[in-house]
């Protein structure tokens, strides 16, 4: 019998993060959806069925937000069908989400990422994994199209930050659910996933199809290799602007200035890229530092007689002879 | 009377470029459409009527690409236009497009652009403003999204380049023909811009609607400025990338060779800019060199044993021992 090429994809998708990082223990989390799903099964392959096992110990963890009606049963669904297809462990955890401030998607995801953490932390497993696909990833640069803050927006979701991966990003949803059905597991489909009153559904149902309708019909793979391109440029740009902050930012006590004649000779993306951090690190809040903000910095290093720039976090940027200088203002 | 602002827009569009520049000289390129001719009555303004008028000398331009019937007539009665409005001096020229290897929207454009640097050679005026939209620019990131080479695809049009400027890339096409209105200047609508064959027709069409539905009524805006400050972080790689060029790069005669332990150092977006530049050193074209083949290239710097890379333009890198070399094969 040969291997359903949806199957292998999978599979070779966690084998990759798994003989990269040798983890002895790996948290799989895990909705009940087919990606998921899939990439628990593909774990617990990787982890002890195939014949090169890598040994490692499955922990499945199932995250209930308790957002929808029968929460509570359907986590523990999820958490026996996690044991079915062989998991070493299993945890599911309840979280309740404030929307203080946030809005409920992304009070939910803080709310698993934290939960997640914690688990890791408990069963001392140095690798997460999270089931996001392809389709995800093309979506999520859309919905980053909309904000317009740059690369930034449109770089998509990272492969990897702390203790988590995401080994799927190369694999589409249909090959999830392709390895789902080839190997015989029941999937949940989430309801909120074609709820016109999330972004991200309509722009799964309204706007994908047109842009391969009209575009291209790979345009999904076109916007998750945009995304990685990005995410290296970006990185890039992150690692020369911070030998150049080093060279040009000076500062004493709570004060951080920036010397304008070391600016000067910086082109364009990399003097905005030290003068946001040299607001950072004057204790500027990081997620509310929008473009519009260091616009407003570059044009006060620009001009000679610049007035006072206020930054979110209590921060004031002046104008000095020769310098921009940040202090904070409560 | 107070000034209309989409008026009043357009012309301080066209005054920055000619304050900034200060040519004696300057070629409009004016197709009949809104935008162009809103873009020659601005700059007719800014050169002559203004209190601080520049004393530009106006150049309006037509060009005739044969395409559609009656284009004879229609280049005849822009000329007339063009005149009406104030322009010092006006040409028409005639271009015929072959399509070889190039579809003919690209191939009108290329014999477009070579026509006007003609025109401004002749005229001795050092810039040519071309009379772009910010909804212009929206639609060339759509269409760079679908081919996925990121950054570089979805930068869109650069602001200026050679004599070649787009000053009118922050002012929308509604603005353009509101300008028109208020000026009473009566403008044409170029079939092909609903025309359906054409692919910026429809991304006009089908797509900008339902991402301004679904993402955010001002999308549009958020793609033009995307694009900006992509086009900053693209050029601070490539700057970045040109210094690192000169420290790893040395070869002998018609070769080029990369030293592999000084791309090592390097952020994976910088080496491989540092191997795109050896490769176009060495012959490889430009326009033909994709991501693809950058992406070999780095897995041959990485890969011991690696074989050889072919690369268009009969350049083939080879691995040697601690570097990559570049060589023309024919």
């Amino acid at each position: 019998m040969t291997l359903p090429p949806a199957v292998a994809a999978v599979r070779s998708a966690v084998r990759r993060v798994l003989e990269a990082e040798r983890p002895p223990t790996v948290v799989v989390a895990c909705s009940g959806g087919a990606d998921s799903l899939a990439l628990l099964a593909a774990t617990v392959f990787v982890a002890h069925t195939s014949r090169d096992a890598t040994g490692t110990h499955v922990v499945g963890t199932v995250v209930d937000h308790g957002l929808q009606e029968g929460s509570a049963a359907h986590t523990a669904r999820v958490v026996e069908q996690m044991a079915a297809l062989g998991a070493d462990e299993t945890f599911s955890a309840t979280v309740s989400v404030g929307s203080a401030g946030l809005g409920v998607e992304a009070a939910a995801r803080d709310a698993r990422y934290a939960v997640l953490g914690q688990v890791a932390t408990t069963v001392e497993a140095p690798v997460v994994l999270l089931g996001h696909t392809l389709d995800d990833q093309a979506e999520t640069v859309l919905l980053g199209l909309a904000r317009g803050s740059g690369g930034r927006s449109i770089a998509g979701m990272r492969r990897g930050f702390d203790v988590f991966r995401r080994p799927l990003l190369d694999v589409t949803r249909a090959e999830t659910e392709a390895a789902c059905v080839a190997e015989g597991i029941t999937w949940w489909t989430d309801p909120h996933n074609s709820d016109p009153r999330f972004l991200r559904a309509r722009v799964r149902a309204e706007v994908l199809p047109v842009l391969e309708d009209v575009l291209n019909p790979r345009v999904r793979h076109n916007l998750a290799r945009t995304a990685d391109l990005l995410s290296d440029d970006l990185a890039a740009l992150d690692e020369v602007a911070a030998a150049a902050y080093e060279d040009v930012v000076g500062g004493r006590d709570l004060a951080t200035e920036v010397d304008l004649a070391g600016l000067a000779g910086l082109p364009r993306a990399i003097a905005s890229r030290v003068l946001r951090r040299a607001a950072l690190a004057a204790g500027a809040r990081d997620a509310e530092l929008f473009a519009v903000h260091v616009d407003a910095l570059a044009r006060l290093a620009d001009a000679p007689g610049g007035a006072a720039v206020q930054l979110p976090g209590h921060v004031t940027a002046v104008r000095g002879a020769g310098t921009v200088g940040f202090r904070r203002t409560a």
